[in-house]
């Protein structure tokens, strides 16, 4: 059997010429769903799949798949991509780098004219992002069941523009069905967009699961009064209650290695810096990969809140739950991350990504790379060409075996 | 030598007669400086003393005096008195309680034909409250020298309107100088603002002067980082810098019985739910009856700043040094109040008043009566006839006692 390498000069070059689409001066991308550069930037990807032989298929949601046959007709495919799409000021590689990935390992095969057992698919999810289209991840959501069909086409954009209409207009709306597809194996590679793999120095970060996330508004009433007049001990600070909570918030999560805990957002009445605070208005976000210790966090925030005076009123208002993935899929990657020479990491991700949808219908698996600064979203967003090698070799070898 | 007493009962129907003078239908007063209603107030309040034998005196700033002479011509008057203006949504009793107290004293004396060695006069400053011709007790502020003349005359509405044009319009600009009169003692009686009193169910408060003031500006700078994917320990985390602040500031206060310790304002960036703040800012608010304290207090909060990470930059912006009454005046309305049976106690004042300017030109002192819940510049400031009495027979017995 032949040794496969990817070829990182390519990939990277390739990456730096797909970010021209959509290119912005301060050297981002802006190459949000369903607009020209989108257009554009899937044009240049279905060429790009085309050249190495592949067979091109959209669904209804305009989820683009390139796809390689295997030897083994029994075989469901094994799915590697991400998103073409970008925030209006994102970078280079949120996104862009798993899909490239994809078409390199399809450049690679089909350089040594290597046929995997199972089939090869290499796929850009549609609007991942939501940046035009709330919410995010919805072609992957619409293909993992989050939402139905008619949810993700009616999506509509602030200036009341109808997704379906733009995927028609830049003449990506598919036939397929979107959902059903085989997917035998889906892998994601993509930049962390945090600072974990940077600061330990590691370049592969074996993706577990994504965080759970439970949101909560705070209200805290207290007394307005005067604050040359009200003694200490007489008074109802709403603000004092409020600093107590988010002292108590930040060591909820400071007490377990994986939790986060954040207050973002504060506001306070009368706001007036001679008067002590009536009411105090926040927000609590608390995250840990395991439900169970989501949800002891959850009671150490009750907790915490009825131990403070004034007592602060918590209401959670959204939860989305742990996400574990595939253990084989992330098997391959740390065996081939191994194999490759290159050191990795377990690693949780704190941000949604296409998998977290895919991995309800199908053996998912994702591999970060680390990024500069741990920074996304952002146009000032880098990473390294050795990095972006390293994560495409291990991807290689992860799907090569998985494909077996 | 006849035993003086005020009438509790005239006082309580004179404050109450006032009180329809701009009166509001949910019960409080707008009487706000040089409005018709002021001029009604005065008015009514020139026509009391003409009632009882009194000469009335007019300086340029508008301050209103009504002289009652003593039997011995080289001393200088006793003056007592405070403020007829209001907040826009004002009470009853904040400024007026003690004018009328004053009017009450005349009324005693008038009743019995009882002559003072010491002239006693009554006053009413003018735009004590500054709510409409900031800043506040400018009357006051220009006879004790803390304002020009200039300043005072020239004071402006924020709708233009010039404090000496409309002291013209309603016919209360005088031709004596402001400042310069003589004043052997000041006597300021008034309603507390503050729960204290109430809370110890004591009828009298002895007023030894005023807290010093220390106001900041704080600003805290982190770093914007995503919630989901920054670890704690890689945080710089605005918000809980600003919540580690508060409590300190809140204990630096508590340290001593006489501090107080306010963060009123607060305000972050991005204010998004998901993202750790970038920066806060926030005000403090340092109060302190003695200097020196007020010092020790200010390099607490420099050194509560300076151990807090991310490091919040602390600005003062204003420094109002603490004020001390008079030991003599304070020392009769001590006596006073003991001899009439009322239970005393010494009291700081949290808030500013007019006798703080007269402090600097003469011997100065307040005596403060319970008011219900400590409300105040509120339409349901409210106080009780026992109270009103009690504070106003008190007062009786202190001028008597410093006129002689």
């Amino acid at each position: 059997m032949i040794e496969l390498h990817v070829d990182g000069k390519r990939l990277w070059a390739t990456l730096h010429q797909l970010a021209e689409i959509g290119g912005t001066e301060a050297g981002g991308v802006a190459r949000v769903a369903l607009t020209d550069a989108d257009k554009a930037g899937r044009d240049q990807f279905v060429e790009w799949l085309t050249d190495v032989g592949c067979t091109v298929h959209l669904d209804r949601m305009g989820n683009l798949f390139g796809r390689r046959e295997g030897t083994d007709p029994n075989r469901d495919p094994v799915v590697i991509g991400s998103h073409l799409d970008s925030q209006p000021t994102g970078g280079k590689f949120d996104g862009a780098y798993g899909v490239m990935v994809g078409l390199e390992i399809l450049r690679v095969l089909d350089d040594h004219q290597h046929r995997t057992k199972a089939p090869i698919e290499v796929v850009s999810w549609t609007n991942e992002e939501g940046a035009r289209f709330p919410p995010a991840m919805l072609g992957s959501g619409v293909f993992g069941g989050e939402f139905s069909l008619e949810e993700g086409l009616s999506a509509t954009a602030s200036d009341g523009t109808v997704l379906l209409d733009e995927l028609v207009r830049i003449g990506y709306s598919g036939s397929d069905a979107c959902g059903g597809r085989p997917v035998g194996f889906y892998l994601e590679p993509h930049i962390e967009q945090g600072p974990i793999l940077e600061a330990k120095d590691i370049a592969i970060g074996v993706v577990t699961g994504v965080q759970g996330i439970r949101w909560y508004d705070v209200s805290i009433k207290g007394f307005e009064s005067h604050a040359g007049t009200t003694p200490m001990d007489r008074r109802s600070d709403a603000m004092l209650s409020a600093a107590r909570l988010i002292t108590a918030v930040d060591e909820i999560a400071r007490r377990r290695p994986e939790g986060r805990s954040t207050v973002g957002v504060i506001s306070s009445t009368p706001n007036s810096r001679n008067t002590v605070a009536g009411t105090v208005q926040l927000t609590v976000d608390l995250r840990h990969p395991n439900p169970d210790e989501l949800a002891v966090m959850h009671d150490e925030l009750i907790e915490a809140a009825d131990s403070i005076f004034p007592v602060p009123s918590v209401e959670q208002i959204w939860y989305s739950p742990p996400v574990e993935f595939d253990a084989k899929v992330a098997e391959a990657i740390r065996q081939s991350a191994t194999a490759s020479g290159f050191e990795a990491i377990d690693i949780v991700s704190g941000a949604g990504h296409d998998a977290v949808y895919i991995n309800r219908v199908a053996p998912t698996g994702m591999l970060f790379i680390p990024c500069e600064d741990g920074l996304s979203h952002n146009e000032a967003e880098t990473i390294t060409e050795q990095h972006s090698s390293a994560g495409a070799e291990v991807a290689l070898q992860a799907v090569l075996q998985l494909a077996e």
